[in-house]
């Protein structure tokens, strides 16, 4: 099996499929996105359907791609319908309708054996009582669909605030997760082929900001990777993953990992793999889909990734990004909107102190 | 100053244009190429216009970019000069009648002050007599224009194959070069924004085969490389060069560098610095091109580079190629011909004993 000649169709066309087609192209493998924005970032490197997701002659001409993958989870059914049978999507139907649910996704991580935070489903007007005390006294409410970058989500600690918040989300079905007190956020994604081979990245640790990830860092040799991937793994199998899957955790003061968020594609967090001198998670996942011979992908030295993100009335230093050295700039060519992620900036260095000190820098140049 | 929303025009659409428009997109830039081959690497990632070099309408397109580059050195006079004064072409005619002409290279950059091999202008007949003997009795007879590859090129060591040789060439202008008995062919390349800021690329070491380079190798530290820069570096400045420029050396036994070839671009010799952390050659070009801020680009470990060759009746053995760690492949989606550069593999390890160890089973992957 070799990549050369490849065509690799992606349901969606924003900077995650931007950058999927920026890492398959070197492989020899051409991309075609079904994307219904005409300024979608991936028009720029791949060829753009430029249709609804649910148009049959963009997905008649996905249906003639080697395989199909996605960079968003919320793919409408009737497209995968359309597909099924005639190309391969990977991930597939049943992975995508658990990434889709949270409540579901929680039981089926924990009959995985993974564990995850506490947590109540929240459907009915009844479901509200008690929920706080089994829970905690404290938690999240997260709207059990759609939900991304903190929205959809209200902090709660008592049984009016809760109410105010399911009414306030429309009453939709919720899961109510319990307050973890963790130590750090980490992250880790899996790949595996069709035929079962799988392999790893990084381990990250991520901060974020207004429930937006702002920085993810890398080092190597974390002492927690192992556990990690471990867990990675043994969801990757009990879910027949097909393609690349990136699992957030909460890492609890005595070390101890709880799943709290599962992507079924690249994630943000390892964008930082990109520039890191081993293979990033884009052709990762390139590889996966396609069925191509893997390997644990891993950067050789220390590096770390801050993301752009519109703020009203600032802009970056960028003259003072170019002039930092280590920093890899990576814009995605969208319109300026406040709050909108529109690229990040990968940072290398050959150590971590030195790592340290230039991120604290990059961080006061970008906004 | 921000790369953010430019728009870099390129004469060229292979695999050079490829991965610049590769390096530019994720620094925000945009890329148009003019090329009149219909199925150019570039078209995959570019807007790709379909026309001959000294399309009018392709031309004014250009016009209307930020700045223009290239990436080969005989771009048609009249596409050069439609473009005059209507936007900055870099590197810009002076030097790149320079490139297109051997003798006029080497006698500039004698007056600038580096070392070449000693050579011979052959134009006419008479030009014949005497000249093995002025260049040491041994020498290439090489076309002045438009050779690469090995292309436009005899080895010569007596008058009556001095002679038979410059017959079968047409008798067209050509150098005389004497042969060098060198230790090894290095490389580096050097930048310079049109404000006279400039930048270093790599010393990195070349090996070539039937003519073609066959691999480069990068190892930190190399003791030649200070005057590598020195040499680089002045001859930019004394023809003020806009843009990348490669340079090609003999290293002779003592450690002297003679400069053998001047490539005005990005070059084969330095795509293994797309792999190495740091900043690569594209994206230095695309810099310095559009007057962005520069910094050397050097890899952060060992590296290599294997090119990928079209020989009859043989393929790489892409899974050993995958499987094998720290490779990173290259293709550039041309069909296969025998000869042709197909694409090329970047190695990379973290140290040079294993970069040589794995570069030894990765060469005998691709024949």
């Amino acid at each position: 099996m070799t990549s050369d000649g490849l065509h690799l169709g992606i349901l969606g066309g924003g900077q995650l499929a931007q950058m999927l087609a920026l890492a398959a192209l070197p492989l020899g493998v051409r991309v075609t996105v079904l994307e219904p924005d005409a300024l979608a970032p991936a028009r720029l490197c791949a060829t753009h359907l430029h249709a609804p997701y649910t148009d049959a002659a963009g997905l008649d001409t996905l249906a003639g791609c080697d395989a199909v993958t996605l960079e968003f989870e919320n793919v409408p059914v009737e497209a995968l319908d359309a597909l099924q049978g005639r190309v391969p999507v990977r991930p597939g139907g049943t992975l995508l309708q658990r990434s889709k649910h949270r409540a579901r996704e929680k039981e089926e991580l924990r009959a995985a054996g993974a564990q995850t935070a506490p947590f109540v489903v929240v459907e009915t007007e009844a479901d509200l009582d008690g929920a706080l005390a089994a829970i905690g006294g404290q938690g999240i409410l997260k709207t059990s669909e759609l939900g991304y970058d903190g929205k959809g989500q209200a902090r709660v600690s008592d049984g009016d605030g809760l109410r105010a918040a399911w009414d306030s989300m429309g009453r939709v079905p919720c899961v109510l997760e319990g307050l973890i007190a963790f130590e750090r956020e980490v992250s880790v994604a899996v790949a595996r082929t069709p035929d079962g081979q799988t392999a790893f990245g990084p381990l990250v640790e991520n901060v974020h900001k207004g429930g937006i990830l702002r920085t993810s860092v890398f080092l190597p040799d974390d002492p927690q990777e192992a556990r990690a991937h471990e867990i990675a793994g043994r969801v990757a199998q009990a879910w027949v993953l097909e393609g690349l899957m990136t699992l957030e955790f909460f890492q609890l003061p005595g070390g101890e990992l709880l799943v709290n968020e599962v992507a079924p594609r690249v994630h943000n967090s390892g964008h930082l793999t990109q520039d890191g001198g081993g293979v990033g998670q884009f052709e990762a996942q390139v590889r996966a889909v396609l069925g191509l011979p893997l390997a644990d992908w891993q950067p050789l030295h220390p590096c770390a990734m801050v993301n752009i993100i519109g703020v009203e009335g600032r802009t970056p230093d960028w003259a003072g990004v170019d002039a930092l050295p280590g920093t890899h700039l990576h814009l995605y060519h969208k319109a300026w909107r406040a709050g909108r992620k529109l690229g990040h900036v990968n940072l290398v260095a050959p150590d971590e102190r030195s790592l340290r000190e230039r991120l604290a820098q990059l961080e006061t140049l970008i906004p």
